[in-house]
């Protein structure tokens, strides 16, 4: 007994990593469309062990998203201290639609509008209040369209999820493109346009 | 046996009728990604009957669009008609992402960029041919912006298929939105905004 417990520990911490490759793998792909025994499945578990380590589904959607909230929190924290409240904006549509075309899962987890799917529901209320400062600063200074809303910004971010359906080879220049244009729209109406990000 | 023929007929017709209405429904609901068998399942009928109406998926998928491609088609010659071009362009992007929204698995077979998916590739071509010379009539009045390119339509079509995720009931107004955000995207730089179409 004394040398099996720290094995049993080790390979429960081991099945747990598992799950969450699996989980995050079959997300990015396939978005949040997975079923419980397919990740089981690629994880090489049951689905007891499954169940055991994650009582739902959104358990193990919240867990297996953590570093993208990390990374998304930091786009918009970096954003924000942009002392150019205008490029520290347009920053925030490229970083975030980048990231979103790689992960299907997390734009859905993210932007989805089904209260029921709306797993991080307090982590986008969190992001969305961090980006309302920068938005009236880079609104007060003209640079942003008078009528934006972050609804604008959500619409934009829901429709990466489109662009995350092309073939993984062409999705990051497909994102670009699409912030430039995002970017393009949500532009002040007045002269010249800045040079991209 | 003289008065079973036409029964016959009359139920072979019957069956094709509904896969139809089975695939267009499923097809619309969940995009492409929906096997033949689920598609037998809802229309009633059994697999073999399914495979000998309809010998590949292709042929289903593109006799099930019949009907969107020809929407397709009528919303780009009435934009083409256009006496001002601008206007005309306007239109066809706001009617092409109101028609996708409504139809995932079109907006899939339309601007899928995986060539295996690419079903309705003639089609596509088509309509982006008769697109060439408003797009070209729109840039030289100097309303499209000079870098606009054909597939950054097709891009923007296929962000609106992240659109088409949201619940019904928001979806047309979401897509009346992005299509304004789009036009602003794609208008060349300038003083004042048109009303929108």
């Amino acid at each position: 007994m004394d040398r099996d417990l720290p094995r049993l520990r080790a390979d429960a911490q081991d099945n747990r990593d598992r799950i969450l490759v699996a989980a995050r793998a079959l997300f990015a792909e396939n978005g949040l469309d997975v079923g419980m025994r397919a990740i089981a499945r690629r994880a090489g578990v049951g689905p007891a062990t499954l169940y055991r380590r994650f009582p739902t589904r959104d358990d193990l959607v919240r867990e297996a998203f953590t570093e993208e909230m990390h990374e998304c929190r930091q786009i918009v924290v970096d954003g924000v201290a942009d002392d150019d409240p205008w490029r520290g904006f347009r920053t925030v549509v490229h970083r975030l639609l980048a990231l979103n075309v790689r992960n299907r899962g997390f734009v859905d987890a993210l932007t989805s509008a089904e209260p029921a799917r709306d797993l991080l529901v307090g982590h986008r209320r969190e992001l969305l209040g961090m980006l309302d400062g920068l938005v009236s600063r880079a609104r007060a200074a003209g640079a942003l369209r008078a009528d934006f809303g972050l609804d604008d910004l959500v619409l934009i971010l829901r429709a990466g999820r489109g662009l995350a359906l092309a073939p993984e080879a062409t999705r990051a220049r497909d994102a670009a493109r699409f912030a430039r244009l995002a970017v393009d729209a949500l532009r002040a109406p007045g002269p010249g346009r800045e040079q991209p990000v």
